[in-house]
């Protein structure tokens, strides 16, 4: 006999880990879906920062299993008029509030949003500042168990979207991108996918260095020496051999890379 | 054919998540109770801070499932003279030292409390510095599959419990209260329960400072601005919108909040 | 009915937990494994400390089910030629890079070595860089799910091994050791087994202090004061009670500790 199938619920919130309110979330699942997969994506986010939360999301959802439940409360407006969402894709649900966190995933195909507004599916007090406990947990638990999307909201089609800077290339072979994410080794991932790079010799200007040493592995450089290689998202990425990039070049999320032909 | 139940155990430590002991007891739990949700409350707790463990506990325990088991070490008697300890209530099973971490529970209608005296429940050698590992997660474990309370250890009336310092209202009509928690954005809980704010007007009177704005939700005043709302414990919150509370007042747990009656 | 059996898979990175790297991992897990006890030893490995990883699960391994898959990822030379790795031993499996992370399971009686080169249990797109999620997670899922080692890889001989510096006593008596670990309480831990104070009474020299204090438990001296007890892994600790030993005396891993006789 297989075992029954444990629906995977993700969480990504900033709410860090020294306070019980991850806890409360995941008690409040664990009583409405008791057999289900907890996952931790982080709990690190920078507080409120909306994009920062969508770039976890991006790089580690494409990984689980289809039918996962990914939980994500960044909500500067709890309490507020923004609604609380839930996104379905052909491979995964979303939850949370109605501020941009799931814009990736609505650019998907086969995406349907819902307006969140069965009150039912909640606990039966709301707080004011707290609805990942008492909204969106008890919401992504009822989804792990099987009910449907139209049981949980109502279909709407105007979702708050960030704004996406997408990279270009300008008349001068130039490709402008920038810096999405600063990982933990100070590596600095940026939105340049692998497939901008052709043909030909290439550099990388940044912060008004120029970085011309491509390489596949770390250990392609010597140490405190600079690497162009490809990310695992795909992108390319500037990464420092057995240092810290961000901390070496002074740069953060936002900074400009200019990917250069070079003669 | 639904799936069996999965009993969760929950663990709150102040052993941070950098050395390996939380892994240890996780290990030894599952040895016992393969079949058993583990979920982390926090394991952040300030070194031997019985108080800001039972909060965490307060906070988020009457969120989960009838039935769970909440293990708690923060412990700075451990190896010594102080007893091992089991409380259960109608909702939930609390082990861990005898220091007052489970006051609260104590308090609850139908708590029964066991000195955890049957060493056969434990690990066969018992180290003098870790009984998180060699003593409470058997026993947590144990308790998950089934064993009975009285089995475990033997009844006593006489448990360690913290002093309690409830809010209280002076003749003059102000209520006398203090912070009790202060979470990761600097939000600044109090003990002064919802209730105690009547009809009328109020303001609050912390570190020399009046605060008189009351709010929904954080959006409720401007940038910078401090707000008086309900936290998600139901009780008076202090903070600051996009900011910290608690840098921005330079206070923390204890301080005396005085909710004072505006003419 | 008895419930199905749930492998434990540990997993150990320096990835800190601010990235969703070790969130992508269980992703890959769970799609292959959906029915599994996930387990974070820690993630807070210091960036490359491939010592301080192995202490982490000599620590804690032993405290898992028999059939324990552990997974560690500190990988300074991820992409390049270092082989993917996984060792098993009568209680437990081990996957990894092959950079001495698992040099003490080496030493277990019946451990068999094995280059995971069967490309077919691992994600269909390698990254160059991350290979903890495309490589080391999907084959702890298969060996989760009960695939063969010989399946997963090629048997060899030749893993690389950490140097191991073992405690020795000297012609004069004294037993020359070194800290092994700091916790986060600033505990030390030494590599001095127990064993090795036998009767008679003994000083411990450490960054040119001596103490000589020994204890049961940290209750035993008074508060500021330093204590030597056997730790939680058996061995010689030093500790300071209600205080950080590692602050107090400015030490950290690697400091030689002496344990000398007194006349």
């Amino acid at each position: 006999m297989s075992p029954p199938a444990m629906t995977v619920i993700t969480l990504t919130t900033d709410f860090g880990t020294s306070d019980g309110y991850v806890g409360a979330m995941k008690g409040v699942i664990l009583g409405i879906a008791p057999f289900v997969q907890l996952v931790d994506l982080t709990h690190e986010i920078a507080a409120q920062d909306v994009r920062g939360a969508e770039y976890a999301l991006v790089s580690a959802a494409a990984f689980f299993p289809i039918g996962t439940v990914h939980l994500a409360v960044v909500d500067p407006g709890v309490g507020s008029q923004r609604r609380p969402l839930l996104v379905t894709t052909p491979r995964a649900s979303y939850v949370g509030p109605d501020n941009g966190l799931f814009t990736f995933a609505l650019e998907e195909a086969g995406a349907l949003v819902f307006w969140l507004d069965r009150s039912e599916f909640w606990l039966p007090h709301i707080s004011r500042t707290f609805h990942g406990r008492d909204i969106f947990a008890p919401v992504a638990a009822h989804l792990a168990r099987g009910v449907v999307p139209h049981a949980l909201g109502s279909p709407i089609s105007d979702p708050v979207r960030l704004p996406q800077v997408a990279p270009y290339r300008r008349t001068d072979g130039q490709v402008i991108g920038h810096i999405v994410h600063v990982d933990r080794f100070g590596n600095l991932i940026t939105d340049i996918a692998e497939r901008w790079v052709g043909e030909g010799r290439w550099c990388v200007e940044l912060a008004g260095r120029h970085i011309s040493q491509f390489g596949t592995t770390y250990a392609d450089v010597m140490a405190g020496a600079q690497v162009i290689l490809v990310s695992s998202a795909g992108t390319l990425e500037i990464a420092t051999r057995d240092g810290n990039a961000a901390v070496q070049l002074g740069v953060g999320v936002g900074e400009p890379v200019i990917l250069r032909p070079v003669a």
